[in-house]
């Protein structure tokens, strides 16, 4: 059976991207790559959008975020981080690591912390030189107010750095309008690569801290970056393969334009949530993102059960709950390239899933919710 | 054109990997990742050979020469750097970058250190923690002889760390037998997949240091991958695509045979260093490696000329020198999956070229005295 993806990375690739990717491999020294790559860069910005300077790295998410620790921040700062959620908690532990001091500003997971508190932390605290957070908790499904955190911060020297890894493409970053200093994305979600490469915005202010910032650091040295990308390389062998891929995903992002992309996740993300409202279930967050929609699931239906039937019958991939949410909560994700036909599969397939399990609902109800929704 | 790469990395992608990279994402949180996981890595360990642990970071080469450091040193460790070249000097620019102090044993761009200029500094120095080394020397084709260092290391506390990222599958990195505690190769370079993967390997003195290393790290630190790769996983997504392309690599080389793949890089390797003594040009290596070959140009081939011209009209891509090398020296590298027939591909498109570019030899002598090495 054909797998199909449902999850927050790593999502569905496209046939343009597969194809892209299995061309001749461009040689990172040779004379064609520096066009490759300057094209590439320029065009990622429209992403966010953004015209600060954006960096390409060969790493996993978590690796991004420690490249945006280490370039800002120097031992013994004090840094707000904001978060309700596994990946809002890295943000700290990425922080200890480098002795950085850490005002937690959280809340229980599904929640979203308001930008009111962030403003009294920053107020209370002159100190406080960055606030970190997460634009979409994938692991609750729940996403933060950037913009409204931005106002917050825009009154302080705080910088803001923001993990859009699992939110990019399914909400705009703005990070001029937003007040962003530092924006984060992986390959693996909302562009439908494969995982190991990801990309750093840093504004003007941003990069003037990393001029400044004391954290050791030589792999994720911006300044290396910086100086290889005005060549048109990278400083060390960038993963070029999926730069050919990214080339492809950034068209088609063109083609379907970036305010269609929006359209297209907010679209489906609530058609996933009506659906589930309709046969009595709950979104565990209270702002779902439109990355993802996290059920909670009523105690009768184990969800790592119901992740194994869905797979097992319709090749359907889906995310469990991580940590205490392991079996209690079922991530369903529309991030990257999925197809409104997609989402009416994988509505279908858990209506009868949930149906075979014991779940009683008035059958159909969530297809022709998510149909409603979906126009 | 179809373009052919003789480079030491990215290497030639054999269509066994590009299709396994190609078929579905394998879910890194699904039940199916920890038995492929497990496999790819225990499998790995039989091509340095080794018993040690086995890591795979998502990270370029020079990533994973952090992560070996970061993770035995401390800052205001002594460490000796025995480089002649520029992947070697990386090593100081990495310590450095952590405030680790440096003892350079370093030589003239295309020698090797000899392991007995190691044995007096560490004799001289009995604080040394660490000496750091270059198996194959990309930059120059130089290779260092590890089992001597090894054996030089061998009557001191200090740990041995190899940079074996363009010599695995060239020539053995077995760390029982030579002494080495971290060993290191990339996914680009013998095993002929994408870039964006890499191994590092520890030995229990390794391990122990690892407890008690003071540079800070959160991405590579070796205890968050000890921890989930227990349980199947990587602490954050490992290149899952990459994954799936390295079990078909190492199903190639188990195929083959590791010991027979060391015998194809030192057959073509001597080939093609027959081919170049044959029309009158030097290595520029002392003691050449089996990876690739640098080759030393007259003065009157400028070897930027050389690399375009071949590019251009057999799609034949060699690498060029590296920083005051460039236009000197040409790269040609037989690593990864090169056949013999590539090698005599090569060595005849470089006759060609050489002769159309006014250099005066005896026609046919190169590809002669290649196949006569190729047997």
């Amino acid at each position: 059976m054909k797998s199909r993806l449902f999850i927050p990375g790593p999502t569905p690739i496209p046939q343009a991207v597969q194809d892209a990717m299995a061309g001749p491999i461009v040689y990172h020294r040779g004379p064609d790559f520096p066009e490759l790559l300057t094209g590439v860069v320029e065009d990622a910005k429209k992403l966010f959008p953004t015209q600060d300077e954006l960096f390409l790295l060969s790493s996993s998410g978590s690796g991004v975020m420690e490249a945006a620790v280490v370039n800002t921040l120097s031992p013994g700062d004090r840094v707000i981080v904001a978060q309700a959620g596994n990946f809002g908690a890295r943000w700290t532990d990425i922080c200890n690591a480098y002795g950085i001091e850490v005002v937690s500003v959280d809340g229980e997971w599904g929640t979203s912390i308001g930008a009111e508190r962030i403003a009294g932390e920053l107020t209370a605290d002159a100190s406080i030189k960055a606030v970190l957070t997460t634009q979409s908790e994938t692991s609750t499904g729940a996403m933060h107010d950037i913009p409204a955190i931005g106002q917050a911060v825009a009154d302080h020297e705080a910088l803001l750095i923001v993990d859009g890894i699992s939110s990019v493409c399914a909400h705009p970053l703005d990070t001029a309008a937003y007040g962003v200093d530092v924006a984060l994305t992986g390959s693996q979600k909302g562009l439908g690569l494969p995982p190991g490469l990801a990309v750093m915005t840093l504004s003007q202010r941003a990069a003037a801290a990393a001029e400044n910032a004391k954290c050791p650091r030589f792999y994720f040295d911006i300044s290396r970056y910086r100086a290889s990308l005005s060549e048109g390389r990278g400083p060390s062998t960038l993963p070029v393969t999926l730069i050919s891929g990214l080339r492809a995903a950034l068209d088609l992002v063109e083609n379907e334009g970036i305010a269609e992309v929006w359209n297209r996740h907010a679209r489906q993300a609530g058609a996933v949530r009506e659906a589930i409202w309709s046969i009595g279930l709950e979104c565990f967050a209270d702002s779902p993102s439109n990355a993802l929609t996290a059920v909670s699931l009523p105690e009768s239906i184990d969800g790592v059960e119901l992740m194994q039937r869905l797979s097992q019958s319709y090749g359907a991939v889906i995310g469990g709950g991580l940590a205490h949410l392991r079996g209690r909560v079922v991530r369903i994700s529309n991030l990257g390239f999925v197809t409104d036909d997609d989402i009416r599969f994988i509505v279908q397939a858990l209506e009868e899933t949930l149906a075979w399990m014991g779940y009683r609902f008035d059958r159909g109800s969530a297809i022709a919710a998510a149909d409603k929704a979906l126009g």
